[in-house]
C-alpha cells in the first residue's frame, strides 16, 4: 500500500479527480503491475495497472482509494477488476462519493475478497483535499497570507515589497500552481493589480495555471493584469462566499487558494470556511494599522479560532506555518 | 576554554557582575584547579581557582573574560595571578570596562605570557547581556510579548487568559527569574493588576525575584498586587525610557525584562532599545483591535525593524521565537 501511495503522488494534484495509485501483486506478494491516475478522462489507476497484464487471475489489486462503481468519463473500476478476474482487492480509503461509492460491495457480490482501511490515515491525509471537497460539496480552501512577526501585511504607507524573501515568494508560486483557482478580493486587484499567475524563479509561467477568481462587488478595470491571465478569469461580482464556492465546485474546481487581501482572508476565517492555513511570517516588525487579518468575529478569548499546526518550514529568513482548524470540522459552502 | 565556559554558567546570571569561569592547567595540560564567580562580593573566578593551589608557578590560567585590573569589592585579579606566579594567561573576551579593563596589559608588564580572543564568539555570546550593559551603560533589554498568530494580545473584550498554554507561561516565569528587573506600564497595572513575581509551576515563589518597575505617569493604587511584591517596587512616574534605564543601571540593574503591555513594548521597539525579543505565538487567530504591538514608528517598508532569529522553541502548542535586532547595534540609554 505504501508503494501504491507513492505511485498516486505521480498524478496531478489539481482537477476533479483524486490522486490514486494501484499495484497488482501475485500470490507470493511480487508486484506484477503498477498504475496511477493521470487526470480526468484518462484511465483510473486500477485500469492503468490492469492494462499491463493479460490476465489478473490469482492477483490482488492494492489500491489507495476504494474502486469506483460508476460510469463517468471512463467505466467503473469495480467491473474492470471483476472482468479481469482479480482474486482480491485491498484498499485504503472508502469512496465518499454518492455516485462513485459502493465499489467494495459490488466486488464482494461478484465473489472478490475485499479488505478496506489499510493505511487509512496516511492515505486520507494524502487525499485530504479531494475527500474534503467530496464530503462538503465545495472546494478545499487554502488561505494564505504573509505578515510581519507582529501580524502586519504592510507598512503604514501600504508598502509591502518585500516583507518576505525570495524563497518564500517562490514557494507561493508553487502553491498557486497546485491549486485549481486563486481567489482575490476586488480591493487587492484595485490596489496591487496582481498578475495572479504561477511563475518560476526566472519569471516564466509554470505549466499549470490556476483560474483567477475575483471576489467582491466592485468593478475591475478592463486593463487589470488579471484580465490578461492565461486562464479566463471568473469575475464573481459577489461577496457571498458559500454561493461562490458552490459555483466553483459546479465548474469542477476542487481546491481554491485564497491569496488576498486581508478583507477576503478575514471573511473566509470568520465564515469558518478554511481547511488549510499557510501563514508566512517574516522576521520583521512593522506596527501600525495594516493588518494581515482584520475582524474575524471573535469577541472573547473562548471563541478564538484554534489551529492545529501541521509543520513549520524555514524559507530563507522567513517561516511558513502550515496549520488547520483544531478539533472542528469546517463547514459546507451553503 | 570550553570547560571554563561551562564552569562560568554555574554562577548567577543576574546582578552587576558577569558569569566567569577559570581553570588552571599544568605544563602537560592537566587541569589542577577550577573556579567560577558566584556573584558580587565573592571571589572572582581566577581567585576562586587560585585558592585551590598552594603555588601557581608553571601553571596557565584559562579564563573566559580578561582578568580585571581594579579594586572593587574584591582585589584586582591581574595582581592575584601575578602574585601566585602563573606562567601564562589565556582568555576569551576582552573586558570593556573603563575601570576594570587593562588586565592583559598589566599581566604582560609583569612578564606573564598573555593570549586573548580564544573562543571569543562563544564566550561573547554567553556574556552578551553583561557585555551589552557594560558597553552601552544601560541594562540589557529583553522585550517579551505573547500573541495570537495574527498578532493580537487579547480578544475584542480584552480577555486573554490564556492565549498561550502552561508550558509557555512557565517558561516566562523562568525568564523573569533570570532578570534583575521586570518592567510594566501603568496601563497593564491598572487593567490586569499583575503580581509580577517569578513563580514555580505550583505557584510558589522562586528563589530569585526581579525588582518590579512601573513605567508611566499615571498613579498606581496602593492596593495593587505589585505593591505587595517581595522586592520593593520602583514606581518611576515617568515614561522617559533612556532616563529610566540610566537610573536602573546606576542601581546595579544589568538585565531588564519588559513584559507589558503593548504600549510599553512598542515604546521600547520604537526607541531602538531592544536587545532581545521573546515572542510567544499561540496557534490561535483572534482578529480585532487588541494588538500586541501598536505603533513603532515605521512609515514605510524600508524602515521595518528587521530581526535575526536565534532560535524557535516549541512549548506545548505554542512557539517561542527568540530574536535580536538584525545587523544593527542597539542604542545607548541617553
Amino acid at each position: 500500500m505504501r508503494h501504491a501511495l507513492s505511485l498516486a503522488a505521480n498524478g496531478p494534484s489539481t482537477g476533479v479527480n483524486p490522486q490514486v495509485g494501484c499495484v497488482l501483486v501475485d500470490a507470493s506478494g511480487v508486484i506484477v503491475a503498477e498504475g496511477w491516475h493521470r487526470g480526468a478522462g484518462t484511465p483510473h489507476a486500477e485500469v492503468d495497472a490492469l492494462s499491463q497484464v493479460t490476465s489478473a487471475k490469482g492477483l490482488t489489486a492494492i489500491v489507495t482509494l476504494e474502486p469506483c462503481n460508476h460510469q463517468g468519463l471512463t467505466g467503473p473500476c469495480s467491473e474492470a477488476l471483476i472482468s479481469a478476474g482479480v482474486d482480491s482487492v485491498v484498499f485504503a480509503v472508502s469512496d465518499p462519493g454518492e455516485r462513485s461509492g459502493g465499489g467494495a460491495e459490488r466486488l464482494r457480490e461478484a465473489g472478490v475478497q475485499v479488505e478496506g482501511g489499510v493505511l487509512v490515515e496516511e492515505a486520507s491525509e494524502a487525499l485530504r483535499g479531494w475527500l474534503t471537497a467530496e464530503r462538503l460539496h465545495r472546494p478545499f480552501v487554502t488561505v494564505k497570507w504573509a505578515s510581519s512577526l507582529d501580524g502586519r501585511a504592510a507598512a503604514a504607507d501600504g508598502s509591502s515589497k518585500w516583507i518576505t524573501g525570495t524563497a518564500a515568494r517562490q514557494r507561493v508560486h508553487e502553491q498557486r500552481e497546485q491549486s485549481d483557482a486563486i481567489l482575490v478580493g476586488t480591493g487587492t486587484v484595485l490596489a496591487d493589480d496582481p498578475s495572479l499567475t504561477a511563475r518560476g524563479d526566472g519569471g516564466e509561467l509554470m505549466p499549470h495555471q490556476p483560474i483567477p477568481v475575483v471576489v467582491g462587488e466592485r468593478a475591475i478595470p478592463a486593463a487589470s493584469r488579471v484580465m490578461a491571465h492565461p486562464r479566463t478569469p471568473i469575475i464573481t461580482g459577489s461577496r457571498d462566499l458559500p454561493t461562490i464556492l458552490d459555483q466553483l465546485f459546479a465548474r469542477g474546481i476542487r481546491h481554491v487558494f485564497v491569496e488576498g487581501g486581508p478583507t477576503l482572508a478575514s471573511a473566509f476565517v470568520a465564515a469558518g470556511l478554511v481547511d488549510e492555513y499557510l501563514v508566512y511570517l517574516a522576521p520583521v516588525l512593522l506596527g501600525g494599522e495594516r493588518l494581515a487579518l482584520t475582524d474575524i468575529g471573535v469577541g472573547t478569548i473562548g471563541d478564538a479560532r484554534r489551529l492545529s499546526i501541521d509543520r513549520i518550514e524555514s524559507l530563507g529568513d522567513d517561516l511558513l506555518v502550515v496549520a488547520r482548524p483544531a478539533n472542528v470540522s469546517t463547514k459546507k459552502g451553503t
